[in-house]
């Protein structure tokens, strides 16, 4: 049994992967720390809980000390110093956090108003897409796990751009995501009272996955993709959906881009392909590690819009986090991981 | 006292009209009808109404003879008849369907797949996107009262293209409406447990709103105008929210942009242009007649983001079915129509 | 027109009061005061109300001396000196916490833990359920505007009690708010994620509102009435429904009761009473004035079942609220509160 | 493993089933039919099961024959003929509606305007109430799996009432269920516009669960219990909640009551009793097959306040079936039903 622990386990993302490890066949969940709630259980926090995790809260040494792999929920500018630490130990670390997603410490620091980790960790870390970067996942010992909204879209635009069927510039993604992104903590617009019934965007061409996205798009591309990026805050709990608008390379069919994508993800299990005439929707993806993906295309336009959606929480986070555990310790990635969507 | 009728009392737009109408102080609620409820009360279907719409629901041509005005909200294809009515009569009608929005019989049928009204009919109908075209509303008695996504696009794109400051071609729109755009007829996908807790689009790049769409852009623009447009489904009651992606011209800047919205909309008391730096949420207009916009720029990609949201059943169709009435009779754009958006 | 003013205008009953004294006929909103945001205006914190409610917040001071009638929506403990300077100016206060609801200092002092305000000011209040106690109220320039909760059960229960039809002893209050009542201050179980696709029961058989309706049970039936009282939290914004349940004294048949009601209410323009078979429902009376009754007998039991739903925000408080001002300034109780509830 | 089918299998519960079943250690899911959808797959109908369960729906005495057990999910009347040729068959029947719930055939006929199956079938059937009546679950091939109002308020009385400590008469139940128990059924009070931001009861002390309940009640008891039962719908998904008044015997104190049910349930993994103070929420118990329980006094009263909690879908359907299966084909109780309630 592999020995798993989470730092920062009353977090949103901290919670779900206790659920998800609780149940993996494969792992044992050791420790798990709080800043916030050391001493108390998890089920002090979470009720839902109740006689399945009384573990006590600890700090995160503890936690680093006893484990074979550690997952990082925290916030931005934490993880250098956990990831030290990891490496020193010996203990594998998958960052959920975004310290190590972005390769150029530059952009980071733009994005994120911190200093970047050091060279010698982050040039060990590995951007953890798991259906993209496999190998490159299991070899490494500091997995960048994805954010959210970048998972989304890169899992929804890879075969499009490998195969060079849309431009990869004037990309236009217009992301809607359930309110867990925003996690546990209190904001006004978080509130029942303010967010029920209502709708909007955010940090429109502002949001800080935009780097993030356009680093994995123009791998998947070869050159330099360029996108404009809005997010929105949905009034439900779970799930994002990408709506994405690229231009369709001239002479390029909608058959050939179906055929493209069947290809790519015929043998990738968490990635679920509709038939053309369908149409993703985030209900069918909720407490799930699918990701949907349906395509279809405005010809009178010349645009491929894709619909990609995942729950935010599970393949946007913990979920995508365990596979990568799975993918590191030589496990099927579906190892634990086969949650069923439920249909209401 | 105008004497006012509606055709289709039951629906959502017809059932919003009378909450509208009999708070209005220069319109009396004269007449009623439904094909499916005729014989009962408003109230009986509608037990919000109880003790305030006891009005007994008729038949369609008694509503048209009673009345100076007559709002029909009826399914595509029957407002020919109507029509004809209204103008033997002498009778103002002002349409909450399709069928006199577009100019092009050809352009009706192949959307509508039904035959269009007949020519000297539907050369007298004004199309009644009250801020636009108000000197022709006054002077017609035929007003179609557009539809509910192309109000919010039309409105959010209007000084951007009358200025040139946009490209008329390559426009993406997200939209995302609230469930009482689907109306009061039982579907399984506005079946409770089915849209709560899920999220996504349909009728991708073929809403019938997209000719309508196009038509009032290119007027705007002065040429051919040709989007991507995109409608998606929201579990909220009420709402439609437009995020309009369009490419800046050459050398225009954020603030241009504005100063020229600001030109346009200052003595247009519906729309409430934000200032820079706010966005606009749907959660802001509910149950009022404004349109609130807000702007943005992409300027990495050169693209002009503008958040354009409306109540779909108020200023999307029963509130601006008024305002056109407003105009019509003479009375000032705003009477019976200042409702205050509850602040939750 | 009477010059009105509130304060503690930026919380939920504050602000729900500015938007329905904005369009009240013979009320001007003259002033509005608040702690947390003085010198920002209402828009400020509402966008809702932008171009609406522009006016400054300022100090409660100032609030008291501009206006003949000042709404107070603040915590406990406060009012006391709100009320000896609006006494001391001449001003009308309407007071809608709870400090002046209490008869008896000791259970005031025993549930809300704070000293009760002195002797002299106690003794002018009238506790204002417009419905039953338009007299006093008419006559007083102190009114404590009733707590939602107790509102709905009071008029839910009046006709029986009065009538000696049911024993104001054992009697079961299952009441269920939703989550405005719970104010615009961020709490864990408020937080969106958290209370969506939740419900339950707080506070059980120890809600504050339990000694201000056994009071006004006690006065309806003439002697002591004694109550079980379980508030739940519903994940909705606004309304209260109560479902009460009564043992109804030997031999009374529910049409007796039903006539009970009717004739109480007859003349009672904002208490709708269902006839026998229908049901009330919390989404009829949204943002209106109304409370809706329905009656209903378990004969098996000796029950009389009540169900009395209204806006927690409107009839529950700021609506309640005006209608005493109504009646304070002799106007028509309904004068500015026609508000009829939407449909969806 | 186990061959188990079912019978109904698009309907809420059908499809619970299936997704329970689909990860059983112990049994597999061998076929499934359908009336309305014969010929299609499951993942047609719930596009949730993309890639998961693409069964094709057969028919119903298919299903009988090719199973070790068989759960119907059909409407009202519909049983005893699969009850018949699943005797025939040597199949065991868990009937998930509730024509073998009642012992008495009257009772039956009287609430559900049905004939009883015929005495040789009924019985044969035993209650399967998992956690009160295992015994006899375990000893009978026709199991009729309860009601999911009666569950919870069966488990929240059990120990009350088994211990003489609360009247068996006067009981007051007060349930809230989340939509999903009204089935997939299209019907106005469950269109998304029409519940959505509503809450009220039906059905007022005339549901068909009302003999289920006290046929138990009356078990426990050891003599006839009276009860008052009121349901109300929610607006959520999944999970009901009861709350239950009943009157503490002379003297009973809260903690005598505690420790009646914590040595009730100590070995029961499914019911979790709360620690006093705590409250009971159905946010807690969503997706899970808990049944949550938290016990209050209202001592002013002599009133024991029960609040009791499941997953209306779960405990309350597909899930104590399945605990029957268990139970029937002699596996842990626990076996494929550690589902971990989602903390949001």
């Amino acid at each position: 049994m592999i020995k798993a622990g989470i730092i920062g386990a009353t977090g949103y993302a901290g919670v779900e992967l206790v659920r998800i490890l609780l149940t993996h066949p494969e792992a044992e969940l050791t420790a798990v720390s709080s800043v916030s709630f050391e001493g108390q259980t998890l089920s002090d926090i979470y009720p839902s809980l109740r006689g399945i995790a009384d573990l006590i809260l600890g700090d995160a040494d503890e936690v680093i000390q006893k484990c074979d792999v550690v997952f990082a929920a925290v916030p931005a500018g934490i993880s250098e110093d956990i990831a030290r630490k990891c490496v020193q130990n010996g203990t594998v670390l998958i960052d959920l956090g975004a310290d190590f997603r972005l390769e150029d410490p530059q952009v980071y620091e733009t994005w994120y108003g911190k200093t970047a980790p050091e060279e010698a960790l982050l040039s060990r870390a590995v951007y953890g897409l798991s259906e993209l970067f496999a190998d490159k996942i299991a070899a490494t010992d500091i997995i960048a796990n994805p954010g959210c909204y970048p998972t989304s879209v890169a899992l929804g635009l890879a075969p499009a751009l490998c195969n060079g069927l849309v431009s990869a510039d004037r990309i236009v993604i217009d992301s809607k995501s359930g309110v867990t992104g925003a996690g546990r903590k209190l904001t006004q617009n978080t509130h029942y009272a303010e967010l029920n019934e209502g709708f909007g965007p955010y940090k429109i061409a502002a949001h800080r996955h935009t780097p993030e996205i356009e680093q994995t798009l123009s791998i998947l591309a070869g050159k330099a993709a360029r996108v404009t990026f809005v997010p929105h805050l949905l009034p439900v709990n779970r799930g994002i959906i990408s709506t994405v608008y690229a231009d369709l390379c001239e002479g390029v069919t909608l058959e050939q881009v179906y055929n493209a994508y069947q290809k790519m993800y015929e043998n990738m299990p968490f990635v679920r392909l509709l038939p053309l005439g369908k149409t993703a929707n985030l209900h069918d993806v909720r407490c799930s590690n699918y990701c949907d993906i349906s395509l279809h295309a405005d010809e009178h336009a010349g645009k491929l819009i894709v619909v990609s959606t995942i729950d935010n929480m599970v393949k946007g986070a913990a979920g995508q986090a365990v596979q990568n555990m799975n993918i590191r310790f030589g496990l099927k990635q579906t190892c634990g991981l086969m949650m069923i969507p439920p249909a209401f």
